[in-house]
């Protein structure tokens, strides 16, 4: 047997919860291959205590392995310590851009007896592919004058079509692997003109190469609509960075909650690992009492299992939690690790 | 009695059907001036006929009028003649720079018998008050080698002290004036720096000044999950431009959808006339059946009248919607002029 080598970073908060459970379902699924695990203690915890966010060296030394499990990253609101987006900016986004994770892929699924929050969900089966290396997330933009009367800050969305092309590609080739294949453009081309343009006429133009898919557009406003009102409608979903940021959150809300959302940060070209996170943060204010859902995490490590090339492993992972949820009393709460034990042991 | 200049435009699609609706309910309510209309033809059927979105001549008699009514503007979807933006850049968002909206006022309320797609939507009943003359919407911003594989195009948010000092004190005073005087400020804080130090900044500065008004802040991904789970929780909410537009469409939709969403383009300065429309667009797929709601537009005009200094008048008609609305069949349409006609009837 192989090995995989996983570069682990819990985290903060209720990433060093969850991540525990992400690699005991790791552990019992049947794989012909042995996770070798290197643990990173990278976060606000870290940073608070040596100053340091993501040193290059580390850097260099988590690119050498296969895949990367993240569990989640971000201190306590308004910490005068932590200034806004350090840890952001220097690690989880750093990581996303050092490491071309060009799509950022999340799943939204209602599962069979999870309640939503909608009155008529219908059977809502939909994947975002959220453009992860480009758009208002690049750094570019600044400030001047800050603190004064006369300040003026801006914030720079940079949209290539080499960044554009390479993402829509993607969606349609997923799109065309599924029974449905109808890819949804989210963008607001009525406003942002420029950046709209070219992710109008790349995917008009990859679309004509693809006459098996149906494609539609909707702009970002009127796809908060769709997502309450007919949320079934969607199949694959492309855009840009921002706006699957956003769009993503209430796709997870509509489907059960931010417990259950996962995500993979995946370069298809596979020139450096993919990063395997639930979308959920650190949750500082339930930290610590082994009271959030791993579920998120454990999805995140069924799509990296996916991303391996273990399919069959990752659909059972996806089989296990699924039977889980089944069995879930509403009103009831388990702590993490039954959560976790409870996966796993359907493995 | 005066006299109240009202610049009409009822632009394209249902915007033509739902204004005159709009003034019906301006001519009924009990009001001690005379509202003495001009009618602007202005939006994509002008464009496709004359080849003008808005002469600057058009703009100077428009800027002396007391108010502006807008119905709704916007051509066929990817008619080859109207490229994206030509009519929002041009005219919709050209009227609210050149006039200075910057409180874009967008109140949300699930009325009493209206049904909501959310399962449990509680109390709702909170404003938003949108950036409207800076963020992404400039029109900063532009593209190099358009159509070829090296093309980059960018789109820049401009967020100035001046700009976002003036909508945050608005919307603390805003806040203050309801009983629960809770607002929230809504952002990226941890992702566009930048502008979310300056939004930030500002808003703890004025927060200093208003002890009475208790406030939070939230990210705007974590926005679409409060705005699900939880909207009732939501009092005052201040935002950026391009966030505003996002959230108040899911907004709307949690409130019984688009065709009762009234939004008012304000200067509060009264430097130039503020302009109300429905938040909904020209919805060329039911255009020219007289089946589009008119109580947004409706709603809006009670915005004009309470912005005019109506408040009596303002709530009458607010009232009268209201009255209206309890009495509505579920699952049973009426023609727009019915439904303004019913309104028009109560006042
Ligand atoms: C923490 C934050 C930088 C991140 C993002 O905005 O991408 C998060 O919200 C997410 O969706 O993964
Ligand atoms: C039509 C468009 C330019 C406009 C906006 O984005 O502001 C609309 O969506 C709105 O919310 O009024």
């Amino acid at each position: 047997t192989g090995t995989v080598n996983l570069a682990v970073i819990p985290g903060d908060g209720i990433g060093q919860e969850v991540t525990p459970e992400a690699l005991k379902v790791l552990e019992a699924v049947d794989v012909p291959v042995k996770f070798q695990q290197t643990h990173y203690a990278l976060g606000a915890e870290n940073y608070l205590a040596t100053g340091d966010v993501l040193p290059t060296s580390v850097l260099a030394e988590i690119r050498q392995h296969d895949a990367i499990l993240l569990g989640a990253v971000g201190g306590k609101p308004n910490d005068p310590n932590l200034p806004p987006g350090i840890l952001e900016r220097g690690l989880l986004l750093k990581l996303r851009f050092e490491f071309d994770h060009y799509v950022n892929l999340r799943p939204s699924r209602l599962f069979p007896g999870t309640p939503s929050p909608l009155v008529e969900p219908g059977d809502v089966d939909f994947v975002v592919v959220r453009e992860g290396t480009e758009g208002p997330y690049t750094g570019n933009g600044g400030a001047l004058r800050v603190g004064t009367p006369a300040e003026v800050a801006t914030e720079v969305s940079v949209n290539t079509a080499f960044g554009v092309e390479r993402v829509v590609r993607d969606a349609f080739a997923r799109a065309e692997r599924r029974p449905r294949k109808h890819l949804t453009l989210v963008h607001k081309t009525n406003v942002l003109v420029h950046a709209g343009s070219v992710w109008w006429r790349i995917f008009e133009t990859v679309a004509a190469e693809h006459p098996d898919v149906t494609t539609d557009y909707m702009h970002i406003d009127a796809a908060m609509i769709h997502m309450t009102v007919n949320p079934s409608r969607f199949d694959v979903i492309v855009t840009d960075n921002l706006f699957g940021d956003i769009i993503t959150d209430l796709a997870a809300a509509i489907t059960g909650g931010i417990g259950l959302a996962a995500s993979g940060n995946v370069n298809p070209d596979r020139t450096a690992p993919s990063m395997f996170e639930p979308v959920h943060g650190s949750a500082p204010d339930i930290a610590g009492q082994q009271k959030a859902d791993p579920t998120a995490a454990i999805l995140s490590a069924s799509l990296l299992l996916d991303h391996l090339g273990y399919a069959d492993a990752s659909a059972a992972v996806e089989a296990a939690v699924l039977a889980d949820l089944a069995e879930r009393t509403p009103g009831t709460t388990r702590r993490t690790p039954e959560v976790g034990d409870s996966i796993a042991a359907r493995l």
